[in-house]
């Protein structure tokens, strides 16, 4: 069978479990579940020497100890991702949910219900707890997935996929519920991207690079998971002590993920103000500034660079941070649309008929009132748990939950009713 | 300038328009929705030459005298598209609804508000009404247009655009919110398809030929209007009479639409009661009937043909149905999941837990249960309107109407929370 043929057979058999899926009561799949959580503990003797395979190999091509890490399983690391599904077990299940429901005048009753999209592509790069953690939320909205790891954690994928999917079937998982791709090589990215009979959804986690491939390649919906360029605007009429503390937390509090803040905007009337104040913070923590001729003629220059035209469409996920002047309200909201990513910005100001136009104006999934951007997330939001942070508009955007798993049906019941009459 | 360069600028200013669109009062777009309306009547003199010029070429290109048909506009046309546009300015306007709100227990407020998408491209073929129908529910959703129609009716198309821009505008609507691709070669859909810095949804309107080339090349979300294969399933337990009446009605009352019937799927214990009464109403109304084994021999053979297996899979839009006996409900739903297109499928049943079965497992946009599935519309679901009928999982199913030319963002309002706290 070519590999073309084995995507195309783990497809067919994709739709048939996720027709069974469906139809799975909130208590079954909570039961499966935790029976997955309790097999993926009980398979540490199978998962962690696949693992310790990965390692090796990880070590062998040199990658850097930071990758090595978020490769590595152990006991502790396993019973957190075995939490981690129990967690989803308890939340409430989004399918079933009678989402709208009227009559017509000519008698038809119509139930806008929610139900699962079916079945969903994943495919990530290296850290092999996305496996059990994207597989895990789909099923509780139903879907059946079929997920592509990287290369990097193929052997620690197979293992956890094997522990789930046989831990699940033990309490009444369908077959094929949750299958991975055996192999990593690029052409089943392709075949998988292409797969539009059976996939109705793909979800590409990882670097600009996958998403553009897949993007490029898909013929079903993607949603996507890009860039996060989040800016902090601090208004003349800020706070500055908020303004000071909102900023050191977007940029410092964890620096290397998609809601940390990338660019400082500072209207000019207060610049003289807060730079100062701003910038010792910054440079307590190690912070690396790049400024705009105006915040560095501020700054007097200690401490900080130059910035270059890039730096306002850079997403450094580090310690640095690009800081710009602007004229007023107008020209902060001018900057963030046109350099941002439309992820997530933030407002710092006292004035509310200021803040209320920039939540307005700012074309950004997560647009923020005098809080640090690190609350764009799933769990801020309450939704106990997240697949990400969509930076699509359709379908989901923002933090993305078991909702955003989940597709709708019209239910229309009639007593006879025909259009002719 | 080339081709793409044209159509990027087109995206650059259409980005433009929607930010300023997305920020109109309910009121102000309504006034300009009345101008456009007002002013598409006023342009007849431009418009009705402008589509003899179309009506000429496609004459002299031998399109069949139905086809030119559709092309053709006149003083009565014209007033009915603008009765269409003042239609849309009476509905509710989508955007602005907060649609979930709540606070977290460190005290920040989330809002979920309802937002245009921003800038949409519509491919569509021949008839030029759609110029208007489509532009309009997207400018009442707020979102900016980027049209691209068919050769056929190119110069109806410009003058129709031209006219609700200019109309528009005199009330207030921003330049470029409505443009339309004044040239109809191929690569201008390529283009279209692969700008996915200005454009956030594209929607082809057509045969399945242009929503598969828009499939392929599309780098943004395609929401897809496919085939229609619907079924009508009578149950052993059905009304039969009202069996016959919905069968008729789904079948004849417009059989060229998408949500008309295609394939009957008679329980075995009915059919011997059934066949002969929908058979000789169907003839009545010149229905050609493609038939299984046992449906043919029930009917005699008399005025029906043997099916082949394409017809599971065929959309005729035309006065052909075929027909197939199954042992049970479960063969029902079978079939109905594995060879419909997940459109619009009806139950005929006075068993109601038969039908909720069937509500549950059918897995299209659409499940009936006693009545015509000629009510799968977004005029007959109450929606004032209709953009399409979406045969897509995500983001918009089934009747798609101005909610689903919309998007979501989330507001955040704090008093200073940070992550570290």
């Amino acid at each position: 069978m070519t590999i073309k043929e084995q995507i195309l057979e783990m497809g067919a058999s994709a739709l048939k479990a996720s027709r069974q899926l469906s139809s799975l009561s909130t208590e079954e799949k909570n039961s499966i579940l935790l029976a997955m959580a309790e097999s993926l503990e009980q398979s540490s003797s199978d998962i962690l020497p696949a693992n310790k395979l990965d390692i090796a190999a990880a070590e062998k091509n040199g990658l850097t100890s930071a990758m090595v890490d978020r490769l590595r399983l152990d006991e502790k690391r396993l019973a957190a991702i075995a939490d981690g599904i129990r967690q989803v077990a308890s939340l409430p299940d989004p399918v079933g949910e009678v989402m709208a429901k009227w009559q017509r005048p000519n008698g038809i009753d119509i139930t806008q219900l929610r139900v699962p999209i079916g079945v969903i592509g994943i495919i990530f790069e290296s850290r092999p707890n996305v496996t059990s953690d994207a597989a895990v939320l789909c099923l509780k909205a139903g879907n059946a997935t079929i997920l592509r790891g990287g290369s990097e954690a193929i052997h620690s994928n197979r293992a956890i996929a094997a522990a789930l999917q046989s831990g699940g079937e033990s309490a009444g998982l369908p077959p094929n519920s949750i299958q991975l791709i055996p192999i990593t090589d690029r052409e089943s990215v392709q075949h998988l991207a292409e797969m539009d009979q059976y996939l109705d959804l793909i979800i590409p986690r990882g670097g600009a690079g996958l998403i553009e491939k897949v993007v490029s390649l898909a013929r079903m919906p993607v949603i996507k998971h890009y860039d996060g360029i989040c800016h902090v605007f601090v208004d003349s009429e800020a706070d500055i002590e908020m303004a000071v503390s909102i900023t050191v937390d977007a940029k410092t509090q964890k620096p290397g993920v998609c809601n940390a803040l990338e660019t400082l905007v500072v209207h000019q009337d207060i610049a003289q103000d807060f730079i100062p104040r701003a910038f010792a913070e910054l440079h307590k923590r190690g912070v690396e500034l790049r400024c705009d001729e105006q915040s560095l003629a501020i700054s007097g220059g200690d401490g900080v660079k130059p910035a270059e035209e890039s730096d306002w469409r850079a997403e450094y996920l580090d310690l640095i941070l690009s800081v710009r002047v602007v004229n007023d309200l107008t020209g902060a909201i001018s900057h963030i649309n046109e350099f941002g990513s439309q992820h997530s910005d933030c407002i710092v100001t006292q004035n509310p008929s200021r803040s209320e136009r920039f939540l307005q104006e700012i074309d950004s999934a997560t647009v923020f009132w005098n809080t640090s951007t690190r609350f764009s997330d799933g769990e801020e939001f309450g939704f106990g748990a997240e697949i990400g942070i969509s930076t699509d508009k359709l379908h989901a955007r923002g933090p993305m939950a078991l909702r955003e798993l989940t597709s709708y049906k019209y239910l229309v019941r009639g007593t006879g009713q025909t259009k002719a009459q």
